[in-house]
């Protein structure tokens, strides 16, 4: 029952998500479609919803728009990191930029934005305080990432910052909506939000990982175009990080990915992923047995093992 | 006494939209601080209160977030559109990508769109399904005027359509929300709504004449960058358009100005924008004498007046 629930509860965020976009605008029309219809993992619109079902809650359409706007946020921001990182392709497409050039990439990504808030909006007040402070951690710990690459001033604690404020806070917010919407009791409301909370920093520092080992084709994006992000997993385990990146040379960028390769930085960097994800899994003691809390901790799982 | 109300309204704004950025993202707080301190004619902000003291209301700074929350929606596409335009000043200042380059630039207005959300976030859901439509209008507006000066296809409905969505629309959000925060008529709220589409028609017209006989000292930004928009004056009236721009070169733009000045184009706009500052000032009839009434009124003037 439950997990027709989530099935029923999926497809409609991904409906809803493709109906919000459409505009007269042709290009917003299809760029917008372009980036939405080329999948993903749809990792936070499942923390959504499946958070507000452990929590209790048992009417999951209330939470499909809001599971839908965490999902445009992500993807408004892909548009406009695809810009800043020159990246060529995402989710095995062409990127935006690439195809429709960098003016409309920048207009597609502000319209994904707008499209957020008038998901939103329905919600009313607590939530919308919610989604909005979740959404400037996000641009904060991106540009304190764009602020240290430049600066190659990377170390442990400020890695910590940004996979906290640019992926975790859109876990996090998720997971508060969902709970509040099921109206669950505080401790449990808390409990929630620290499990998203490390599962989005389990999430972010995989991704790291296969930036540097992932196969680029299962990926459908390139690897090595974070590298300024990586180094910081290194950082963080106090290994001696490379010199500022000065080159995006691709030879000299394959260089740098085998050297973090042979350093051993992945495997500790591993060893993090499997502490916060026990965080993530642990933090869900406080929640009561369901099949929406199994699904969470298998989510863990799948997070930690995925390849791309 | 009104008056001194909306003196103090303006100066609250003008607090919050500074303390509404700081950041301890130096980047995001600098650049912020940079745009939003270089001034501006703050005139969606003055249709906000006004409306709202115009339709009864008597507590201004209920009024204050969401017009600040207007300006920073103008203040975060300035920074987008400058990208675009690859223009070097706004407001007699370095614009911000120039300052801090592409990819701080495209973050601080992104940055500028979630302070947007934050400051509308307490008023609820009526007032934020206005706003995020007018943004999405916005958007959209935008877009479509890229398309066409990509193509060179500007027509007189088309050029209607672009500064109806990309301008009229947030000084239309400001008055619906002004009107309703004081609990107006609905009869009061569509006529303030009137006069402010009309009001935003008329300073885009404003705005695309100053772009060719502007003088760029006085108005602290270059000139001739809209050429696009501006053939759309000429199409409105049926003049014949020049060829699409296929050239930036200095030279050429300033010819093709000169071309403008020549067809009488600018007085054919001159005369557009009489006719809709009308459509502004009459809307208000069905509006109460008051002092606010009446500083809409010379609002009107003002736009139509300026030199910058």
């Amino acid at each position: 029952m439950e997990f027709k629930l989530i099935a029923e509860g999926l497809r409609a965020v991904e409906s809803i998500l493709r109906t919000t976009v459409d505009s007269d605008i042709k290009a917003l029309h299809d760029a917008s479609h372009h980036i939405i219809s080329s999948g993903g993992k749809r990792v936070r619109p499942q923390v959504a919803l499946l958070t507000y079902l452990a929590a209790g809650g048992d009417d999951i359409q209330t939470a499909v728009p809001m599971a839908a706007a965490l999902e445009m946020v992500h993807t408004a921001t892909l548009v406009h990191d695809d810009i800043n990182d020159h990246s060529n392709t995402r989710r095995g497409k062409v990127t935006v930029h690439v195809k429709w050039g960098r003016t409309f990439a920048l207009l597609t990504g502000d319209y994904l934005f707008t499209k957020v808030y008038e998901l939103m909006a329905p919600y009313g007040t607590p939530y919308n305080g919610i989604m909005s402070s979740a959404c400037i951690r996000l641009v904060e710990g991106e540009t304190l990432q764009a602020t240290v690459a430049k600066a190659g001033t990377m170390d442990a604690e400020t890695y910590k910052t940004i996979i906290s404020r640019k992926t975790a806070s859109l876990f996090e917010a998720g997971a508060e909506m969902g709970a509040l919407l099921a109206n669950a009791d505080d401790a449990v409301v808390q409990a929630l939000i620290s499990y998203a909370h490390n599962l989005g920093l389990t999430f972010q520092i995989v991704d790291d990982i296969l930036d540097i080992v992932g196969d680029p084709e299962k990926m459908g994006k390139e690897v090595g175009l974070d590298l300024a992000q990586t180094r910081g997993v290194m950082a963080a385990e106090g290994i001696d990080g490379a010199a500022p990146i000065t080159s995006t040379e691709t030879e000299d960028v394959q260089e740098m990915i085998a050297q973090l390769r042979d350093s051993g930085a992945v495997e500790i960097a591993r060893m993090q992923a499997v502490e916060v994800a026990n965080r993530a899994r642990t933090a869900l003691d406080l929640v009561a047995e369901s099949p929406a809390k199994e699904a969470l901790l298998t989510l863990v799982d799948m997070v930690m093992d995925r390849d791309k």
